[in-house]
């Protein structure tokens, strides 16, 4: 029997592919891969990575094929419905045996003996990588949560994203009850910060757009923002002060950009003892206002990706099935549309993308 | 009979005043100053701000008058030893509920109704708002920590620039055991984050200097630091790279600059999930390596003053009389030398200065 | 004028009496009382304090006198609609200095100077330190918030339970997302410590109560509990294993006596690593299981009162009107009536009362 | 060739038998044991446990042998040297996955699965499970820390207790600058408790002992306590009360018994706010004082083992050799003598044991 499986191979193309079962070793299993999301990130390694490779990190499925070993390790058998998380961490190190694998250097693929879901090439055996795939290999340094059954998978495959969302908003910004929180970016993790704020009893939650971003900042409302702006329109930092009668945030969260743009209006609209959380950008930004971080008593925390707890916190948010979750999910495709998934949520076929989710058996 | 006490009026220049003793009310009092330090910021106050005022904020001396509300709020008496913060908070805005009084805007002259010690105006009545004087106008605001009878008053104005080392290297930095920490500038601040974080248990802390600070590195190592670098010899991260095997350091302090100079190789130094402190810096810096702070999960935070159990901390390791603290005092002057006392500090007669005090009474 | 004020005068005795308008210093001021909440030790403190008093410190009204001082200090001007605290804190020790005023020996009127609304005699000047009054002294000392005017009273007198709540729930208990909370006892503070974890997005709130407290569980249930346990019924410990799947609690709260019957099932219902906040008992306890403590590696939290965040985080709740809050103001009394609104929130007229709100213009 | 071990079969019995060297797969090693410390749990271990094991699991050693795999996970080759913990968690619950993998319930040998260096029987292959023995089987679950090759063995066999007295002292207790700490019980584990609470820069640190521990007190003091005392002699809470000036304690750790005759005096010479960790005993306690625990707003803080970052800390005060650890080594001995080392430091043949070495090669 063979798997089919969309590979990525050169700069923005991606194929069906066959590859073979792979053999399953005692500490290793087999997923049977229901729904992978597109992350953010995809987009920006489609654009850029021509590393031949089964993309897809955000993926949900159920136990095909384990180990014996493995079974025991993860305390789950044939049948069982579990998500995955991007990393496998090497579980030995001083980040991974205090709680913060995902700064493994051992989860970083551009590191001899690397590997990690959605980025390893299919020259490392077995090449099942990626959730882009009927089948996904699990290999032994998985970090694996069970999923209820009766969530639809596409939904489960926001586990990640809306993970970050409470690792940003929450545990590195602080957001709960009395914060009032600002989040600039409507994309699927600036749409995360916001609900997982509210969820988190935020009293107040404002999120920031542009002109074409009307429908994502609707669903933004929909989610529990409490207001919304479109900066083309207002002054964000006008806008907070009246929002907050002169107070101010405690919190705002830069999904958008990481730049001047993004950076100077958000230490404006902090108050004194505020903390701002930046997920987003690269490069070195000139003007950073670190007068104003002194003066104001600001804290700047750099973020890349979820601790364990935040994942578990999304998929019990998921699985309670409060929210309007499906809001976000605007694209669902089968293997063949890969390309057009990632291109949809790199925003090339309109403005209203969100999440996508590739189902390999649709 | 009259106070005679030093005015500061206009930019750069000092002069021996006399005033009158003032009437004190049921919930003040006037303390008899036994010594003044030269805080690091009293030079630029000095250079550019014109208000006609008696400077210095760091303050001991002895109750000399009470009234009987302020006996009973503070806690002391006629005789009684004290040292005292610069603040005078409100004690009812939300800052001053909760332990951030540092940030009360009552404490800062330019709002209406604020007063400080060491900043407010002679126009201000009683006038004796500053500690280079022999007499000091103790305000029902007042914020004061006893100190023991047998400590020397010079050693005791360092609680203010202590308690900034502690709060800045401990408090917001994290120095613990098992600690790698990094202090640019062997000014008084920078020295008072060494042997704060030393005095925390930090395994290794390295200070940074210029060519021309030799002597005020030895002082960095004779109060604890375990390695002192020399920038204009040797490339600081690569020292570090060395000193720490390449794991590099968790907290960087800049006392120095605050700029693109010190804040591009102190991000360089810090070890993933790091943190950086950034007491000094007023203006937007161009190159700020935001990609990095986002990359290296790094924490950068703003930072001024102490809070006050920082203060109290710093009066308990002076009067323990372990480290040879008196290396930091360069210089103790008399009232009709506080031009050469904060010129000093300001460096414009030599590099080795580190804290002067001025004794109104010598 | 004269004031009307109910006295409590002996055990468990209350009459109005009738009180002179005081003068009001620059540092002070005058509420016109609109409402003043029952609180659960106002119970115990009628049954057992002699001292003749007017009891309330629940307090809502307007400013209806204030001094130049005092209007300054506190940001409020005549006709300002505020909320007190208890607490009247000096201001200057180390308590009030690092945002634990609730601990200054100043507020525990059996010290010497210290005074507290609702418990500081008639015989202290100006005697009007209670809120079942139709004025209230403000002491320079007093701790307000302010609080909108489109909120009816009885609701804002929950300020200080439902701040109880939050502060022993979230703050010391760490009720958050992805926790699991339990909370024994459904009287006032119990409901507010239920709310407050669901408040602050605690995935799980299980309230348990006896065989009496069917209609109090039923208002748990309208404010947010997601299930509630008469244990007179039901094993508790079995119940959390179901509902939970084997997992436990994360954070226990017994708010209902602080004795073996309740110590021993909260620890047995604590997953490890898990909180167990006691705002109740006074006792020593036989049989208290430290060995299981120490096994499953609990914390156990002492807990008193509120902090300041926390009232004011009740404010804004109450302000917000999302929650069917009326549910618990069982009881609203004029003056005359004290002696049954304390009565009943005891529970001698009927299982169903929580709590109660005088309104000496009623 | 075979390894000769010291084999714990039945109550109290201890003799040397040989096994065959086992074979090492690609995922495990094999430890040359140079040194095996004695904890204070293996003297109730010994007494009451009758499965016959190797005991020793404070190990540390040479790599002998190592896998491919395991070599690649760990980061060390054959000659390297290492300390172990005694865990070896399953790496994939959530303990593991958020930095407490002590409490991975596959680190209990009473659990299905579940292996624990010293404690998991030579019926389990390939039986060496302990470090009172040549060799160690290093299972693929092990936790290494490197050491330095020029400390000597029997110092770092302190790791583990060291470990453990910062993480109660410190982690849990808070101990840091500022912060006045006493200790209950001299023994391996509250001397460690000392001399971390004074490494982290505590201001006073206080052991107390009983009649018998005179030389034990001495050697708290040399390695950092401030006062010791003997509660036989003084009332340990009016020592406290004299010592701190009626301040009294921020931190209390009870190593002694955590029974009624420490917890009560624990807890009356705690301050407001302090904690209380409880890292001793087993059984339920009459006559606890929740209520003080109440009034007095305490925390206390059940404590088992240490986490990671725990033991790293200790192995880098050890290689700093700046304290005279060697005091606390009071017994070493060969692979014969592991019975008398055990009694030894029970207490069986005088008061002053402290710690002991088992050197399987002496």
């Amino acid at each position: 029997m063979n798997v089919f499986a969309s590979v990525t191979s050169g700069i923005g193309h991606s194929a069906v592919r066959e590859f073979p079962l792979p053999d399953i070793g005692a500490d290793a299993g087999l997923l049977r891969v229901e729904a992978a999301g597109v992350c953010g990130s995809d987009v920006n390694s489609y654009r850029r990575n021509a590393t031949p490779r089964i993309m897809g990190h955000e993926n949900v499925g159920v136990i095909e094929q384990i180990g014996e070993l493995a079974a025991q390790r993860w305390g789950v058998t044939i049948g069982d419905r579990v998500a995955l998380e991007e990393y496998l961490p090497c579980g030995h190190c001083r980040y991974c045996r205090t709680s913060e694998f995902r700064l493994c250097f051992e989860t970083d693929p551009r590191m001899s003996g690397g590997v990690r879901y959605g980025s390893t090439g299919i020259d490392v055996a077995p090449s099942l990588w990626g959730g882009y795939s009927q089948y996904l290999y699990l290999h032994p340094r998985s970090v694996l949560h069970s999923v209820p059954a009766s969530v639809p998978a596409e939904l489960l495959t926001l586990a990640l994203p809306l993970g970050n969302g409470f690792e940003w908003a929450t545990v590195l910004g602080g957001a709960a009850p009395g914060k009032l929180v600002g989040v600039f970016g409507p994309g699927q993790q600036g749409l995360a910060c916001m609900l997982a704020a509210k969820a988190a009893g935020a009293d107040l939650v404002v999120g920031f757009g542009l002109d074409r971003d009307s429908r994502r900042l609707e669903v933004a409302r929909a989610l529990g923002a409490d207001h919304t702006v479109d900066v083309s329109k207002a002054d964000p930092v006008e806008v907070v002060r009246d929002l907050t009668g002169g107070q101010l945030l405690d919190v705002v969260i830069d999904t958008a950009a990481g730049s001047r743009a993004t950076l100077v209006p958000a230490v404006d609209m902090l108050r004194h003892t505020g903390t701002l959380v930046v997920p987003a950008g690269n490069s070195d930004v000139d003007g950073f206002p670190i007068g104003k971080v002194r003066q104001k008593f600001l804290t700047v925390r750099g973020a890349r990706g979820h601790g364990y707890s935040s994942v578990t916190w999304a998929i019990n948010l998921i699985a309670a099935q409060r929210l309007p979750l499906e809001l976000m999910t605007t694209h669902r495709v089968g293997l063949d549309r890969v390309d057009f998934a990632i291109r949809s949520t790199g925003g090339e076929f309109g403005p209203d993308a969100i999440h996508a989710a590739v189902e390999p058996w649709r």
